[in-house]
């Protein structure tokens, strides 16, 4: 059985050099109190000067930059194909005049480290969104050249207002039309205020394990209501995370839209693709949701030939020294066993065959 | 097969003459540009002086304030019994002075309209938060003399600064003590900046059908991780909307407490009670979800014997003049048939049988 992770980010060489060369976040550091372990730092919450530079983001060491430690661990865990993808926030942060160029260098130089791996890595290719939207349009269309990309990996932010801006018509467009995968993974979160006064007591559990999904599900709902598949109809999106929440809110987002007398009196709740036929024509989930009660919310929502095994590396490594297998791979690869217990084929596509025949990954 | 609907709120009359004595959020007003309409305005987006007042708030009638026409809608929807609550936001709003004096009267109130009906209502009481801890749990204590009461409901707010705070404990030590339930309700919703710019577009939608459920989600997790149900073993939460998406985060909540180095170098990870845990054991779920994706979730992390069956009337009201049912009502009861389709007993015990035995409904 083919084991494909479609969920799995790499900070390559020339990403690593643009963030160590940065002082506000995002950044890579190394801090005078520990001159020998860099520091990772992509949320502005994590960010904190008053605390020891061990517990400002995260240590990054050669499983973030490495392509080797990405093939080691893919070979620990039986995976054969990782569709890799740049870690965020992407290009978000740069100036626009500086945006262009940048995607074109790092998405060379991923395309470059799936070459070094025939067969085994693909990539999503990243956006310049920061800059005009003419540059993000051209890159997607020079991704088309590149062998390995197979689709792009997008913020939550578009060009900064979120993504039922109507500015970003003429990149869904492009999207559309050169058939490209997004897929959409969330960096900014929620504001720090609704995880309270003792939020810092809890570690990072709030942002991550909250934070990321209900970003995740609040975009998708603003696409889905600004009626981007409704002029995109074919527009292709990947979730992570399982798409946050959204399997689970669908039946309260269609009630809610439906019984919205303003929506109903400006005519929008006619004549519009609702939210099932969308999850099971446009929207393909990742299986990164740790549960069996996750999965069958997205089994039901979605479909089992919508949904795509996943791993999130480098993120949630074993606390332990030493592990020889990531307990977070693991839960993962539970939930799904457990969850099509009964259906061998299932088990398989959710493990590789969808990842392989969505994103045409033969070889 | 006996229909319990745990979820149904009420204003009472001595809680429309509050909101009606009021001029700021929440209150109940008729407007000059419609006098014959009453709106009724309780979430501060909602409130906005530049709009024509039918778009302020909702229109409110005698299906918010008029008990017959509870049991009008009951006998409507074959629903034998409702444990009718006060809806949000509570008392949450009052002056400190105010508040237990006002929960006593609107407590009895309450009591009152349920003896009215014999078998047919109960209710759950609400609680003074914004007055003294004492008077809070003085008002807990009063409640086990009142006939009808079943436990009580309560927002996410707390005295002010979330269920997470401690100095929460002395009415959780009451709750628990006199075996009170707490039905967990959303109110505050999420800061308006996460919905984006042109989030008035989309009419009540984002708050309603994401805020809402997502404040549960994030109240919840305070709750845990501030380790009330390791300090209170027993008390027992149900909680409105199926959990908020609990029961699709749980996993990836759990992953996440696992995974933070923070919380493990405070010893924080180890001699706690799990989610999954507190779901089987202190969390009741009602079935108000809208989908089979929904509830086959909260199936998985909670078990068919603790979900209950509710309407959320009289909000989501159908759109049509005259309809003899409500679409918000018959959405959910085709979810629960749909789910437990063989399991004839799963479906009796989501529709009434777990709310009786819980509640000790019986007369």
């Amino acid at each position: 059985m083919p084991i494909v992770d479609i969920h799995t980010h790499v900070y390559p060489p020339t990403f690593v050099d643009l963030l160590r060369s940065r002082t506000t976040v995002p950044y890579i550091r190394n801090f005078p109190d520990a001159p020998d372990s860099a520091r990772l730092v992509i949320l502005p919450g994590e960010d904190d000067p008053s605390m020891p530079s061990t517990s400002r983001g995260r240590p990054i060491g050669p499983e973030y930059y490495d392509i080797a430690e990405k093939i080691a661990f893919m070979d620990m865990h039986q995976i054969n194909t990782s569709v890799i993808s740049l870690a965020n926030p992407w290009l978000d942060f740069l100036p626009p005049e500086e945006a262009g160029e940048a995607a074109v260098r790092i998405n060379n130089d991923v395309d470059g480290l799936c070459a070094k791996y025939p067969g085994r890595l693909f990539a999503f290719g990243t956006l310049p969104l920061s800059g005009p939207v003419e540059t993000v349009v051209k890159e997607i269309e020079r991704l088309k050249s590149l062998k390995h990309m197979r689709g792009v990996i997008m913020g939550t932010s578009g060009l900064g207002n979120g993504l039922d801006d109507p500015a970003l018509d003429p990149i869904y467009a492009a999207l559309e039309k050169h058939e490209q995968l997004v897929f959409l993974h969330p960096h900014y979160g929620l504001p720090a205020s609704v995880y309270g006064p003792r939020a810092s007591e809890y570690g990072h559990v709030l942002p991550l394990a909250l934070g990321f999904p209900l970003e995740t599900t609040i975009a998708v709902s603003r696409m889905l209501l600004s009626g981007v598949w409704d002029r995109f109809k074919n527009l292709k999106v990947l979730l992570a995370h399982s798409g946050g929440t959204l399997p689970f809110l669908a039946g309260r987002i269609e009630s809610c839209i439906q019984h919205d007398g303003h929506l109903k009196n400006a005519g929008k709740t006619q004549n519009r693709r609702d939210l099932w036929d969308i999850l099971k024509t446009n929207i393909y989930l990742d299986a990164v949701v740790y549960s069996k009660a996750g999965l069958k919310a997205a089994f039901e929502a979605s479909g089992a030939d919508r949904l795509l095994f996943g791993t999130d590396h480098p993120f949630f490594p074993p606390l332990e020294e030493n592990a020889n297998e990531w307990h977070s791979v693991t839960t993962n690869y539970k939930a799904i066993l457990a969850s099509f217990a009964n259906d061998q084929l299932a088990v398989q596509n959710v493990f590789g065959n969808n990842a392989t025949r969505i994103l045409n990954l033969h070889t």
